[in-house]
């Protein structure tokens, strides 16, 4: 890994351990072993790097997700081995958990990474859902777009329930009730 | 309000402001326009302050619920009732949102009331889904405890894309989501 993608990764861990406010400069570049300059040769500071921190958790959330969405099977069936992945649940979302870092929903620029990490999520969760309604695996009047934001919500409202138990089960039972639902069609 | 109530306010004010770790017994007492001596006599500090806050927060949270989930109405009525109530969406929900303070969360005393409250809601969802199943209003082989985790996460995850959109409508449609599931039966 050369400098800049270090100076990345570092941004990465510390916004996920410290939250914007809490990440100073001089903690990224410890955390990276670079110095002063090389970092400001990469970057035009802080808010340039958590830019970059946030649009590469984006990528790999979505590149996750469409690993599980494309395989072959029905809408449910795709859908439930997206939720079912291995997650590190007690980690929680590195998206969804910029939601709550004041220093990244106050600032424009930050939150619009993350806005359209979840509304992109959404949409390929609602295309997965149409496609099931199309082959009359899901009901005519089934709303996908709604129901797409609810799946996405019981994913980041289970990491909630879990964080908040210090165990994965009730991510597992958020899962479990909304892919009961699902099947029952 | 007395002092003491004062302080609690405060304290419940700047823990959604500005997290465990950035809360100071000095803007606590600034915030609520008490002198030192007057906090010391109240409380051994911050962390109790802390736990006194969430407490308040917590009650609060489940007499809301609580309110919707005693009307008249069939089960999925009273869901509907409660998921649907006015909230202020964007603040995001005051128990939920402390999972995602790295402060709360690393101190055992002071994620147990969080945990409690997360735990007796799904509980007391999961007794009107088997009210509901118990009159035949939902099938019989419905797992209760599994959909309660799942109602709530749906809220917790409904408050998190509402905060990444800085817009009310995802939680709405998340709601609209699990409900069309859950009047389907």
């Amino acid at each position: 890994m050369d400098t800049r993608d270090q100076l990345i990764d570092s941004t990465r861990e510390l916004l996920w351990e410290r939250g914007y406010v809490g990440t100073s400069p001089k903690a990224i570049q410890q955390h990276a072993g670079a110095g002063q300059g090389s970092m400001y040769h990469h970057f035009s500071g802080k808010r340039e790097l958590a830019l970059e921190a946030v649009q590469r958790s984006a990528d790999e959330l979505l590149a996750a997700a469409e690993a599980q969405l494309r395989t072959p099977g029905t809408a449910v069936e795709r859908i439930t081995a997206y939720l079912r992945r291995e997650r590190e649940v007690l980690r929680g979302c590195p998206i969804g958990r910029l939601t709550q870092d004041p220093g990244i929903v106050a600032d424009p620029e930050l939150r619009a990474p993350v806005d359209e990490t979840l509304t992109r999520l959404r949409a390929r969760l609602a295309e997965v859902l149409d496609e099931g309604r199309a082959t009359g695996e899901l009901p005519a009047g089934l709303d996908t777009t709604a129901l797409a934001a609810t799946v996405v919500a019981v994913l980041q409202g289970g990491y909630v329930l879990a964080r908040a138990a210090n165990a994965p089960e009730p991510f597992d039972q958020a899962v479990s009730g909304i892919l009961s639902l699902l099947t029952a069609f």
